[in-house]
């Protein structure tokens, strides 16, 4: 069901000193930058490995503090917010999961970074992991 | 330098818990199970993806509330412990990410899962997360 590790979500207060951080250190760079105001963050996507074996560092500025990773940060700090797994058919996956007893955060897919479809799993029910499938966009 | 995202550390309560977790919920199997001491763990490698393009879920039990995973969890709870990334030569990349000012937790490479070459780096260098290289071991 789960294809890779597409990415992990990193939450940081400053999307810039963060994005200078992955550049400068591991000299990773940025595939895209996006705001998603669904999900309250400000986020850029920098690449680890290519396509068709595509890996991620996903970091994520909340636009306000009362937002999911907004509460995130001021309860736990910097650090790794959740973690992205590829799927063939998020849908179905959703579908699979589901029915094995683990509750859904989204029960439909939304939109995702870089035009993915997503959703997220309920860490509750996942060893303490905020876990998302990831539905890659079609090439184009 | 980094070629992939090789795993996501998940430090948990019952590593037999956590397995069965994984196994039930995606599919996932075990590809080995080791204890080491020197890291003060009972752990799992998960497959997620095959080589050459491996990425596992590594699942990380404490072998004593007074190790670095038997603190995290008394901290914070289960969840994500830790990234490692994939790289071709972890001495290199040592020198490379030490030489831009990351602290180094481990200045030489050290043993890891499944006979690959680690090291960590310093969390407080990297946004509050706990990176480790990887340089996997060589095909037999």
């Amino acid at each position: 069901m789960l294809t890779r590790i597409d990415h992990v979500g990193i939450a940081c207060r400053s999307l810039e000193t963060a994005i200078e951080r992955y550049e400068g250190v591991f000299g990773l760079t940025v595939a895209s930058r996006e705001t998603n105001e669904d999900q309250g963050v400000r986020e850029a996507m920098l690449v680890v490995s290519d396509a068709p074996h595509a890996s991620y560092v996903q970091l994520l500025e909340p636009l306000a503090m009362d937002t999911p990773v907004g509460r995130f940060l001021e309860r736990r700090g910097e650090g790794v917010h959740h973690v992205g797994y590829a799927v063939a058919d998020v849908t179905e996956a959703l579908e699979t999961i589901g029915g094995r007893g683990v509750r859904l955060v989204d029960a439909r897919p939304r939109h995702g970074s870089m035009g993915a479809s997503i959703a997220f799993l309920h860490p509750g029910d996942l060893g303490g992991v905020l876990t998302e499938l990831v539905q890659p966009a079609a090439p184009a």
